[in-house]
Order: C-alpha cells, then structure tokens, then sequence
C-alpha cells in the first residue's frame, strides 16, 4: 500500500498558496529580466570587507562558542545591543524584552502561533505585507482589512472595525510594504488609543524605519504607546509587539531579525520558539554583533545605504514621470524599498504579468498584497535592488507593456 | 485597557512545557558543574582553521550571493552534494527531493506542520527525542507509544498498536536519543514492511548515523523501505521522510539540517517553510559547503570525531562499572552522543536532580523523554561535551549522590 500524500497532510495546508507568487517570482531571475519584482537589498552595499574581519575575529577569538549551540532568546551581548538602541528610541525595555528570531518571517510566524487559533481575526492594511498572511494563514486567521492612503491606514474607520475579540493588528508604519506610505503622527496616536481602548495589541513590523531619505522621523508606534502611561513603570508593559530586522541594514543572507514585546510575550515566544528550531544560528549572530558594535561605523554605513537607495528611488519616479501613460499613478514613498503603482480601474496586473515577461521585466501584482481579495490594477516595483541605469531602462520597458495593453 | 496576554494567546499554547527541563538545564551552565545534561558536541571537534579558510573564500569570492536572500529549497550545491552522498548510501534521489531546513529541529517542526491535524496519533518510540514531542505538542499531537530494548524500538508489538490513521511513525534506529541503543536490522524490515502495509509514513531522524564507534553500519530505514519496491522506478516515492543535521559532524552554531523526500512532501514542506522563515542562511549554507566539499577531507573529519567520541564513551562506561552501586543498570551504545541510566524501581532522578546539581553534576531526567509519561528512574547521560577527565570526576560525582539516596 503506497502513502498516498496528499491525503496525509494536514487540513491547514489546503489551499497554501504563496505557490502562484513564487512562480512568478522565478521568472524574475531569467537572465536579463529586470526584476522589481523581489524586495532584495542591493549587494553593492553589503559591507563585506567588515564581514571578512569580523568573520576572522568571531572564529580565531571565539569559535568554541560561535559554532556551538547556543540560547533560544539569543546571543545576549546583541540583545543588549539591540535593548540600548531600542532605549535610545524611547522605548523603556532591557534585554529581557528582546528575541532574536531568524528572519522577520520567523517572527511573523511564531507570532501567529503564539496568538491565533482557526477563525480568529486579525486586523490588517489591505494591501499589507505577504509575508505576514503567509505565516498566519497556516494558523486559520481570518483577517479585517483597513484601506490605507497617502498616510497610510485610515485610522479613523478603525472604530467600525475593531472589537475586543480581534485578536491583534498589524501594522508596518514606516514606507509600508508593499505600498511605500508613512503612517502619519496623527494616526499613530489615534491607533495606540483605539488598541489600548479596546485591549487589542499591536504587531509594529519597522524592517525599514531607519531608511528614511527625507522627512522628519516619526516615533515608533510602540513609543507612543509607551507615551499613554505614567512613566512610574520602569520596563515596558505596553500593548505593543515591535519587530524589525538586520536584513535591509545588514545583510538578509544571515537571517537575523528581532522582536520587542512585554517579558510575558517574550517567554511565550521563546517556548515556541525552541520547538521551531531551538534558536537561531549562533554564528551569523555573532558575526552580526561583531560587524554592528561600533555605533560609529553602522551609522555611517545606514547613511550610505540612505544616499544609494535615495538616487535608485529618484531614478525610478524620474522614469516614472517621463515614461508612464496618462491615468498611471504611483506614492511617493519616503523611504523604504518599494513604490506601488496603481493602472486605471479595469486592468489586471496579473494579466500583464506574461507579458512583462516577455518584455523581460518583471514586478509583483497587486493581489498577492491583499488578504481578501482587491488590488487587481495594482503593482508593487522594488528600486532597491537595480542600479540607476537597470532602473531607468525597466521602467521604460513596463511603461510600453502596460501602454500596450492600456 | 491595558491587555492581558495570558487570555490572549491561543489554545495550542496550554500547558507548553519545555520550560521544566529548560529551567533545569539552566543549571547545568554554572560555574564547576559538570554537565551530562545537554547534547553538545564538543568544542574540541570544530574545524575552525577549515571555517576560517571557507568564510574567507566565500566572502570574497561570492559575498554579494552568500549575503543576499537565498530559495527556500537551500542552496543548490549543498543540495546536491546531499544528494550524491544519499545515492551513495543506496537512496536513488536527486536535489529535488532534498531541504535544507534550520536545524533538524525545524525539519520536525514543519513536518508536524504540514501532517498534524489537532489529536492527530504519531507512533513513536518511548523513550524518545524531546524535541520532537515539544515541535508536535504545538500542532495537538497524540502520541501512540511503543517500548523500547537493546535492539531499539519493539517492532514485534508494532501491528498491536498501529491503524491507518496513525499519521506517522516517528524512529531514531541509529544510537538513539535519548536511550543510545540501535534499531536491529530485522527491526529495521519489520518496521518498513508494517509501515507499508498500513501505508503510515516514517519518519527516519538520523543524526548520529556517521558516528558509529563500533560493529557494522547498518542501512537506513530509507534504504529498506526503498529495497521493497521494483527498481524500474528511478526516484524515491518511498513512504520514508529522513532527516539528518550538520550539528553533530560538523558545528550546531550553523543551524543547518536536511530533509530527504518524495518531491511531493518537499513541495509542501517548502510552502510552509517559507512562512516560517522564508529559507535557512545562506551564509551558513555557502561557508558549509565550501567546508566539506571535499570528500576526504570530511570523511577524515568524521574519522576524527569517532575516535574523540569513542574514548569518550568508554570512559564513561569504564567509570560507570566503576562507581556506580549494585541495581543501577545502563546501555551499551554503539555510537552517537548518549548513555541511558536505569536506577532500580522506586527511584526519582527528577528528585534527586537538585542533589546532583549540590554535588556539581548534572544530567536529563528520563520523563522528560517519555510523551505519555514514564521512565521515572531513568537518565541520560550525554558523552560527547566533556573531557575523559571530566567524565570520569562527573560520573563518580554522580554514583555518590545515587547511593546517598538508594
């Protein structure tokens, strides 16, 4: 009697997609395809002298203990790091309210294992981050959805949305993905109320607060959250799960992120962690630490990131401006890796997709962003990832496809 | 309204343990304890001269591939070198049928993801791999136990106990965690031929295959299962899932495992994977395997380590003859990392637990390994971490608590 697997599997793996997007995600990586289809860090800036010494100095200094096994919460010389940032943010924490998790999709991910059970609803941006109705959907959640703008979530329909029984909300406040937007300061304060009215936490996904490249920078909504208490409580009880990652600063391949959350959340997280798999690797953490523990150095190389990703940015809605067809529109985002791009009512980003192709460029259709459906004369486009001139002639060539099909 | 998150988090979190032997492993890192608690390579064996050269290398020769974001399959030379060592061992794969997951941890984690539904039975051997029941306890697995001897898991009383709806088998058959003991060759048969007959799935977790100290090497379950099927297919469609880990042969720190099986399995199990963490470092995949990309350079290395762990072990054993009163009892393994202490009846190693830490020496109590309870006199004693010296001060250490308390 052969296994027949497909009747093994677990009903939570019905309809698992994510599938669809990876297969067109592959064509992006045919050669000459100009890909803003992924949400890729450019390798230009990806310090790797400083990982040559620091790699040399973690294994000569410390091997015995970078290539052993290690804690579930994390290497704690970078909590610490990680804790004294974070207090220089505004945020009351100490190490103890730090997990490093491997990658901000693990996070996602242990989140959603922590906090869902089948049916439960989770209130969401729509469009909002794949990633995280991946991670969630394995767990059942059903999600509300709140339309965004110019500033991002529209906050003041939150009250018609939420209840005490949904179960958190998600947010990505600094140049969301997929849609580039900033949440305003007003909002932030009107989301923090509305939560903490109703006892509902907040999940903050911040991966790019730090790459800002104009503007003035808001406080995190978990420092306005912080801000609703009297400052009598000397750690952070707060209402607010924060998440970012060293992927966009850093470097991804080391599949290192972290999670800021009230101790009780932390030890939750930890517990599943270590079922998950039982802590994230010893050796990119202490590499990571080593390259990051100058604050000099890393605030210079953010900086430098900031002025590569700012002309890459400027590149794109320059070609935007001159190539796109009237009705075309695009966010002007302030930061970040993405820009989203809207055609007329009417035409599906999803159809044009083979066509791009062949036109060899590539994006990220609108749908995938959006939980319950939506988005379908949308598009998502990465200008971190292409040099300045790939930019420029991408978006010349998408610009014909879509006036092709206009 | 500030939240309480206890009423938040969701069902499957009830009663998470983890955190008993988590707590009392935190014993075992103080100062002068000598620890037989943990599953620790030795520091010792670590090739650190071999990763200094290979980050070297793959810093400079690739930085901009081994930083960047990577496929959630793994990187496809280490793939397929998986692969050419599986076919060697009689498993007629290619590198679609191999993942590279996070740990072997996580390879349990995502296999209990996409099979276990809630109350879901797996079959496993009882004694068995805490890790395993700790990933499988978050999906709501029941578990359906089998008794162990010194021929492993008693196949014999295998079609009393199994239906098919059991989910899965669950067999460590080389030098089992925790108990050290072998699963026989005849077992072996057995336990494909009921497997098949039932058409249940095994899972087969070898990570200590390589280090066999003494006797004959023994085919893995994959390898009989496939044996049973006509040749004329050339790829595996087996009913066997295996899974080994660098952790053991070359550093845990890398968190860096695989699964071998039927590519329908590795399509489900990279859609979840994905949700979970988007795909293992690539750093740590590159710098693998430009470690061990030479054959004989990793089969010295695994040479090595046999000889270190063999002495090891003796030791242990030679002390345990030595010391240890009339009425205790223990395996003799045949490779691996562990040692399984039996006290006579009656006896709590969970009570004399904080005896031994007084005395300086620690260990795992042997309920911790049992799923539906059991094994209340029993231990595990881990051979791998310490030093011959060590073992033979820790193990008369720890005879002199047992018969202070026989």
């Amino acid at each position: 009697m052969l296994t027949s697997w497909e009747h093994r599997f677990a009903n939570r793996t019905e309809g698992m997609s994510g599938s669809a997007i990876r297969e067109l995600l592959k064509f992006s990586s045919l050669p000459d395809v100009i890909s803003f289809g992924g949400g890729l860090p450019a390798p230009d800036v990806f310090p790797i002298q400083k990982f040559i010494e620091a790699s040399d100095t973690v294994l000569k200094e410390m091997g015995d203990r970078a290539l052993q096994y290690g804690t579930t919460e994390g290497y704690q010389p970078l909590r610490e790091l990680i804790a004294q940032n974070a207090i220089e943010y505004g945020i009351p924490i100490s190490s103890d309210n730090v997990l490093i998790t491997s990658g901000s999709q693990q996070a996602l991910d242990l989140l959603g294992k922590i906090f869902i059970n089948r049916g439960d609803r989770v209130l969401t941006e729509s469009p909002t981050y794949l990633g995280a109705i991946q991670a969630w959907n394995a767990y059942g959640a059903k999600y509300v959805t709140i339309a965004s703008d110019d500033n991002g979530m529209q906050t003041q329909h939150l009250e018609e949305l939420i209840d005490t029984h949904v179960k958190f909300m998600y947010v990505l406040p600094n140049f969301q993905n997929p849609t580039g937007v900033t949440l305003s300061r007003e909002r932030r304060k009107q989301l923090v109320e509305v939560a903490n009215r109703y006892g509902v936490p907040i999940i903050e996904d911040d991966p790019y607060g730090q790459l800002r490249y104009e503007g003035e920078h808001l406080p995190p909504v978990v420092v306005m959250d912080d801000e609703l208490r009297s400052n009598e409580v000397p750690v952070y009880r707060g209402n607010v799960i924060y998440t970012s990652t060293f992927s966009k600063i850093l470097a991804p391949g080391l599949r290192l992120a972290w999670v800021i959350a009230p101790e009780e959340v932390i030890e939750k997280l930890v517990q599943v962690k270590q079922g998950a798999d039982l802590h994230t690797s010893t050796f990119t953490q202490y590499i990571a630490y080593e390259v990051i523990r100058e604050p000099s150095w890393m605030k210079n190389h953010i900086q430098m990131i900031r002025e590569v990703y700012r002309e890459r940015r400027d590149v794109m809605l320059k070609a935007l401006e001159e190539f796109m067809p009237d009705g075309t529109r695009w966010a002007h985002p302030k930061g970040g890796l993405f820009l989203w791009v809207s055609l007329p009512k009417g035409y599906d980003t999803n159809k044009i997709f083979p066509k791009a192709i062949e036109q060899k460029v590539a994006y990220v259709p609108g749908t995938a962003f959006h939980p319950n459906g939506g988005g379908e004369n949308t598009m998502r486009l990465n200008f971190s990832y292409s040099k300045p001139e790939i930019i420029y002639e991408g978006i010349q060539r998408l610009a014909n496809v879509i006036k092709q099909n206009l």
